[in-house]
């Protein structure tokens, strides 16, 4: 049984505010939940239609679907709500390259790329505080379970960069091709906001900046969107240095 | 002055029925627009709320904010709606590399596939029938202009693939790395469905199967994102035919 008051306070966790001041999370979805399961990330309660799905399972609630159609931000439920508290602050490691988000505002975009350092194997990912929070449920969503396995720290950027002890690379339309140059073993790379791309004040703090080559025949093409940027520069960024081993 | 009727219009090309029934399309936003009229499309009306923006037009309507509030499919409309006519079918070319799509279904992702091409200079774009509608408002809004410069096909994918005189080329997790290998310089990248990847009719179509190395250290990370996955396909089936001339 679940009272009124655990479905407000469950639902409540949609917001930032009430985030931070209950420290948790929420996480839907079998698939996606499993993952943080299976993270260091500490349960506080996992609300489901088919308990039996997650095996023998501490803190499991059965919740009818009507109650979870209030509880979801999903406009489909999936039968799963599990809530989370959110991690621990930790070090960023400078042994690797890493990736650093200026302003980046879409939920979706954030949730592609926390899903691309995962798979090109990017522990953190710095952001500046006003890039969206990587606990919104709909980057939840569009992470999947990516995000209990990358450090996502929220930083006083421009300060950051200026004490940041690894070259710090942007990509605009001006700089030399990413194919023809050769990209530092530690490294990150800083992306900038959907609309603007990088500010000037991070623009001040880049040692290199590159170019993704643009092959139209027309110079109309708009830029890239940011996430389908970051893949290619870290695949490209991986197979360099896969290349010069 | 715009009738009653006319909006009714405009705003039944939300829906694909009427944009076929209507051969027409729209397309909102300053920047947008601009591209499309400076394309071979036909514009068949054009309504601003500002139509000074757009220099000497012919076929501009006013439209006040009200009557642009209705027929928009924005949330916070641009200011400018203009309705276009549907290209007349253009012949694939086999000369350079193409883009195919099976089972794409997220206007989203179908609007940035459609800007990579753009980007990488592709100028097929070849999709199944049950691929999402490049016509559809948030494909249009996506592709932020790209689709006036790429040729969007809808075919019977497994005959098109069948008689295709190109290598055909897809992606999974269990081909040779991308980066280790020659890719031909002409091709068609086939990528598809979120949920489900390539269908198994595609798949025995391919003649060729390449992956993109995963660099994290568990094998639980998700599929890329089928957007991001055609990015790096592009850039590095681009880069490897440049270090290669």
């Amino acid at each position: 049984m679940v009272t009124k008051n655990e479905l407000k306070k469950a639902k409540s966790l949609h917001q930032k505010k009430y985030r931070i001041q209950e420290n948790s999370f929420f996480v839907e979805g079998e698939k996606s939940i499993k993952e943080f399961l299976a993270s260091p990330l500490e349960l506080k309660v996992l609300y489901s239609e088919q308990l039996e799905v997650f095996g023998a399972i501490k803190k499991g609630v059965s919740i009818t679907s009507n109650e979870l159609k209030y509880i979801s931000a999903l406009t489909h439920p999936s039968g799963h709500f599990a809530i989370f508290s959110l991690p621990e602050p930790q070090n960023v490691s400078f042994n690797d390259f890493l990736v650093g988000l200026d302003s980046v505002r879409d939920p979706g975009n954030l949730g592609t790329i926390i899903r691309l350092c995962d798979w090109f194997g990017i522990r953190d990912l710095v952001c500046s505080k006003d890039t969206v929070d990587c606990f919104n449920p709909k980057v939840v969503q569009s992470s999947m379970g990516s995000l209990s396995r990358v450090g996502v720290h929220y930083v006083d950027f421009d300060n950051f960069l200026a004490t940041c002890p690894v070259p710090v690379l942007g990509a605009d339309m001006h700089g030399t091709s990413i194919y023809e140059t050769s990209i530092p073993k530690q490294g990150i790379w800083v992306l900038g906001n959907e609309a603007n791309g990088l500010s000037e004040a991070t623009k001040k703090r880049l040692s290199q900046t590159l170019s993704i080559p643009r092959y139209g025949n027309t110079q109309q093409t708009e830029s890239l969107n940011v996430a389908t940027a970051t893949a290619i520069l870290l695949s490209e960024t991986r197979r360099k240095a896969a290349s010069e081993m």
